[in-house]
């Protein structure tokens, strides 16, 4: 699986008076980056809720904060799908500063496809499986 | 007209980098004091929606920052209809920093009733008018 | 140890186009809860950064996201420290929503008290620990 | 004086339960593209804090919300500089929607300058006056 990366700016909104990125604020950073992997296939969110009622909803979350991001720092959201099985997706997602690389917070996310009437689980798209080099999760 | 007072605290997520509330987060705090004032007057949003099919959108809003919040404040968000006029209500909100009632900022918003699917103005429903004393804007 | 429990209201800005509360923003009423917490045990985080230079910072964090919380939900979070260890404190938290008590979100937050300029681990300080019953964590 | 286009991409962090963004988050919007016409011009706001410890803070700003923008929307923030004199910008900016440039929303946005320790007001650094076409406020 090669690692999608996705560039995020710090801008004074994402900071706290504490002088450094707020520690909710890396969790939007997270989720625009895998917005975009999603695009990236070929998937485009309102249009999978639009024509196939289909949500990504988050289902746990971790994250290890190592070092701060701070205003105006350009970082990199680097993810990579580790498990896709049925209906989830596991993600694991850095947060680096460029361009050292340096890794600033590193977080693994359990994301489900479910119907948006619903909320229950919904196999994750085939195309998305196929796309991503199959359902390693599964023996 | 009584004003209506509702306490906000500034936490961490509202600050910036640079040590003070984070301009666009005054807004939220005018927000939950509309929020507030409508539930005081015996209006709860979600049951507007769901019955009414009501929704109360923002059409203009002008603020002045005068001084900044910090961390840790304590602010006192007041709030006065000063004009009401078939579809919309228009808002004087000032931000005061308690104990000392200084005003923070000073804003003037125009909210809209319309309706939630074809998003037209809809008249503001009468029991509210009538709370607020009558429809003060129309001679 | 007691249970400390701290009302937070879902407005607007907490939710996101899915119809429910957007999945960081629990972070951040988790957030307000433990600065409550601390208020409740005397400590003040403005005074304690000004008189003795220290910040409480998240080092890790796990949350499992059970049921969303909607618009206009009153909700109960709800905080316990079940380990407090030199530098670092462990709190399990839960977001409730009233008055049901039903569990929508259940986190484990690791915070590290720390030297404001040098960022360094530093102790947290005695009283807080006695307040809360001794430092349960060491054998 | 040439107008300054900025993308911005619409996120679930920005929309509301009302399935639109939410009325403050345009705020953010029109600051990361006041940053990036700062950067467009040679100026990075940390160098700044740090070099000649200045800082940007709005002072007010007048918004009309015309029509709504939703989850997914690329946006493209337009910004002008309509009046620099002395201590202060003015700022016409308008959110619209691609490809049609369809106007979302409006705003006039007043900024200082300021000095980040005293918080009084600087003169706003020449080659910013001489980069944008000369102090066009003064006569």
């Amino acid at each position: 699986m090669d690692k999608f990366v996705w560039p995020v700016r710090v801008y004074y909104e994402d900071t706290d008076s504490g002088g450094v990125v707020y520690y909710a604020n890396y969790l939007k950073f997270m989720e625009r980056a895998r917005t975009e992997w999603l695009r990236a296939h070929g998937f485009e969110q309102d249009a999978l809720l639009r024509e196939q009622h289909l949500l990504f909803a988050v289902r746990s979350i971790s994250v290890e904060y190592q070092r701060p991001a701070r205003f105006n720092d350009l970082l990199a959201i680097v993810s990579q799908v580790v498990e896709a099985r049925g209906a989830t997706l596991l993600f694991e997602q850095t947060v680096e500063r460029d361009p050292a690389a340096q890794v600033l917070c590193a977080a693994r996310v359990r994301v489900a496809c479910i119907d948006a009437q619903t909320f229950r689980a919904r196999r994750i798209p085939q195309a998305l499986l196929e796309e991503r080099g199959g359902d390693v999760g599964d023996p």
